[in-house]
């Protein structure tokens, strides 16, 4: 419902002795794609965590390597927020080359739990993170 | 059908500011019990390349963090491969803290493809491979 | 003699349980301003092991850790390429918060040496990179 | 003063296309050595916060690289503190192939600064530290 795109060059900090990002390195990117997200719609998670004594934790990730990527590469890191719950949401990211007209190397989806800060316990998640993330009334 | 399992201890290097592992840094665990688990069968990687021209590459990963792991756990990272198919194979790892009594942090199932290292399309399982991992014949 | 800087973005995966960079990523974020440096003013180091033989190695970092930077910083990295000998060079490089007119956080020094590939042993730096990196010739 | 020697094996996760450790991978092997070596001797930096409102931090590293560690390499970090003055000391650090008859890969000098956790100004190393560290009362 909230999409956005952000471009990330792979260094030799990323790439294994195939001259392949190494498989963890790819969540490093979907969170750099993530935070950015967030920031673009004025989501800050250290006020969040003050303000609403919540934050979000990752639950799950599922990876798809379809094709890897290079070093030097500059890719394309989507995030897109989607079936929101009570506590929980996912994100759908993907990875392109060069931007979204070119050859998709990497598939996550990432399921974030909206939690209390003091019992660590599922929690709802607050009303300004919804609007901030365009999340329509009717998907609840 | 083999199963092995490996010590690792949480360093600085692996958490982020909650004192949790760095949900990347899994990844990098279960790497590691891979490794130990492949060389305690006898299997080198490099040699398979030479001598079969085949090579194994990550497809998917599925992971599930149930609760964190903290700075200075010492954890007990298992792998297990199971279901295998005519060029591929899963990895069924589990993180405990302390030991396999403990309580399980996170789970992965990994999948493993084999590929042509010239044409890097999948290709059947070297039989060598498949008597080191213990796969019993009627499985195929 | 050239110089350069790059702008980098402080995220999760960079900073320890102080909310600070971890010790080690500094050097990751020195690498990609050096990379972005050599690509500015046209130098592939794929071409020159292809082309000249030659390819360049890190021989010695010292690291001056001043000021900490932290979680969502945007930071300035610096590289400036200087002591130009015979087979080895040095990037100076510093980090500021924000700009060159923000805090100056970590400053390294970073000795090169250009190796042949397949001897690994110190050899001159070929006249082209020299002049890329605009040296002048009564330095020599 | 203290000695201390710990293994390490490298692991896909470290090393670069050259198959070598990635030159920033070496300052991680470096502080699992001398974690470990504080924890032989007792020592626990959160209690040193807790109980004597003192914390160690990183203020200058000097790296030589003088042979490269390669993936599979069994290594030997060796951790060594010397040279200790009112509110500083040093790590003297190496990095051997194999064991400490093995070649010598890499060399590092760490510099520890003790700081108040609340001002983060220099103050004197607490007595409980030095006794740990095996310090010789005559050396001050």
């Amino acid at each position: 419902m909230s999409k956005f795109s952000w471009p990330i060059r792979v260094y030799h900090e990323d790439v294994d002795i195939m001259k392949i990002v190494y498989y963890a390195n790819y969540l490093r990117f979907y969170e750099r794609a993530r935070t950015e997200h967030l920031r673009a719609v004025g989501f800050d998670q250290s006020d969040l965590m003050k303000n609403s004594g919540v934050m979000f934790v990752v639950k799950t990730v599922m990876l798809d390597y379809q094709q890897p990527a290079r070093l030097n590469n500059m890719l394309l890191v989507t995030s897109e927020t989607t079936s929101f719950r009570r506590s929980s949401f996912l994100f759908e990211q993907k990875i392109y080359r060069d931007n979204e007209q070119g050859i998709c190397l990497n598939k996550a989806t990432v399921t974030i739990v909206c939690v209390d800060t003091v019992s660590l316990k599922p929690c709802p998640i607050p009303e300004v993170i919804l609007q901030k993330l365009n999340v329509e009334e009717e998907k609840f």
